[in-house]
């Protein structure tokens, strides 16, 4: 038996998120049914973390405990044949079996993609389409509040009771703008369920006049469930990256 | 009752082509719903032409004689409210009740996009991949070939029991290259079934060094549907535009 670390690109607009559900599609039961067939014995693999229905991964990764003897190129080559068109495996690689691709994780980048511009039909499942113009200066502002420890309690949906510490940091926050396509890419030690999309929520709002940057100062510090009412369609939203020691 | 033209964008994966079907979605069904439903009595549209399936259109025409009375701008609202999101009407006008759709098109462009670059999966409906470099000037020199007025009946799988006529006019044959990322934009009086993927597809076999120029001058002249085994995938090509006078 040997443990492999994978990183894993997929299309979310097909899949009701990557974790199991009762019904629908979901990528791991896509990976595991796999790498069951692969090996002829259940094979269960650990992600980095869920994602939500719609939202897609540049470099999600998991862990896995193979047990037929393949190495690092048979399995990656087993795995892109097997697999949907919609999920591809970029890189796979032997790693100690202490490796924990949850519970190792360092930080996380996520990408959220916005278009400002005329609507795209092509890029309706990949890009969230906004009919208005913003005011980038006012989104860098409500941006800038956003970076360093906070609790996020008011900007997230997990219950307290799942899970109690509700702080954490956000190291860096751009936005990349190419013509009137914006790029938000936030990295930080730990997202909370709707997380990252509340944040360019209330960003945006703040791009469009709505809110502004002192206010979400007041809603970081409410720690309260009520206090944000802004999110955003998961179809924008990208998991860029896990990174490890 | 008035008549009016009605350019039409549609992301084709998800549709068995353009023209109706015993089964499965496509895009004429889709629109002549919505305009029934609109109208209350049964609206018949007639395209330019057919686009098979998984063919996309940048640039569709259509034309329909309206029953209720609306103006260009109703019209245009409530059809892209009701229609489903991977079709969008993007201009609408009346015209003579003399225009007809397909039979007073001067011309047609047609796009083919191919990535000979990193794979890119969510691009995989949209941009046809291949993974091996191509010699863009051996492409070039095929593409020549093609240009001017010839008897297709080697490049097109339109039976000559269908159309007797198979001789058509290729006037502009363009390569645009974006790194690794290549739109083949084709111009002509009118394209037979599979004719803009068999011509593109035996360009990509000279960029391969499978086929050359001189080969191709040779098999345009053998006038035989069995000279040319080269397709492509659908998922490429794009209807970009058709012209009126």
């Amino acid at each position: 038996m040997m443990r492999f670390k994978a990183t894993v690109q997929y299309d979310g607009s097909m899949f009701k998120g990557w974790q199991k559900q009762p019904s629908g599609r979901c990528v791991q039961t896509e990976i595991e049914s796999v790498l069951t067939r692969i090996n002829k014995v259940p094979i269960h693999i650990s992600g980095s973390g869920r994602t939500d229905a719609g939202v897609h991964a540049l470099g999600q990764v998991f862990h896995f405990d193979n047990v037929v003897n393949m190495d690092e190129k048979q399995l990656f080559r087993a795995l892109n044949t097997l697999l949907p068109d919609d999920i591809k495996i970029s890189e796979i690689q032997s790693v100690d079996s202490n490796f924990h691709a949850r519970f190792d994780v360092v930080s996380k980048t996520y990408e959220y993609q916005l278009n400002m511009g005329t609507y795209n039909l092509f890029e309706r499942n990949y890009v969230y389409q906004y009919n208005e113009p913003l005011d980038l200066q006012a989104m860098h502002d409500a941006m800038k509040s956003f970076v360093g420890t906070h609790d996020f309690t008011s900007f997230n949906a997990t219950g307290l009771d799942e899970i109690k510490n509700q702080v954490r940091t956000i190291t860096d926050f751009d936005l990349i703008v190419t013509g009137d396509h914006l790029r938000f890419v936030i990295t930080g030690d730990g997202f909370l369920r709707y997380m990252v999309r509340m944040i360019v929520a209330t960003c945006v709002a703040c791009g469009s006049g709505k809110c502004d940057a002192e206010e979400i100062t007041q809603m970081l510090k409410a720690v309260d469930k009520n206090s944000v009412s802004y999110n955003i369609d998961a179809c924008g939203l990208y998991l860029k990256k896990v990174n490890y020691k």
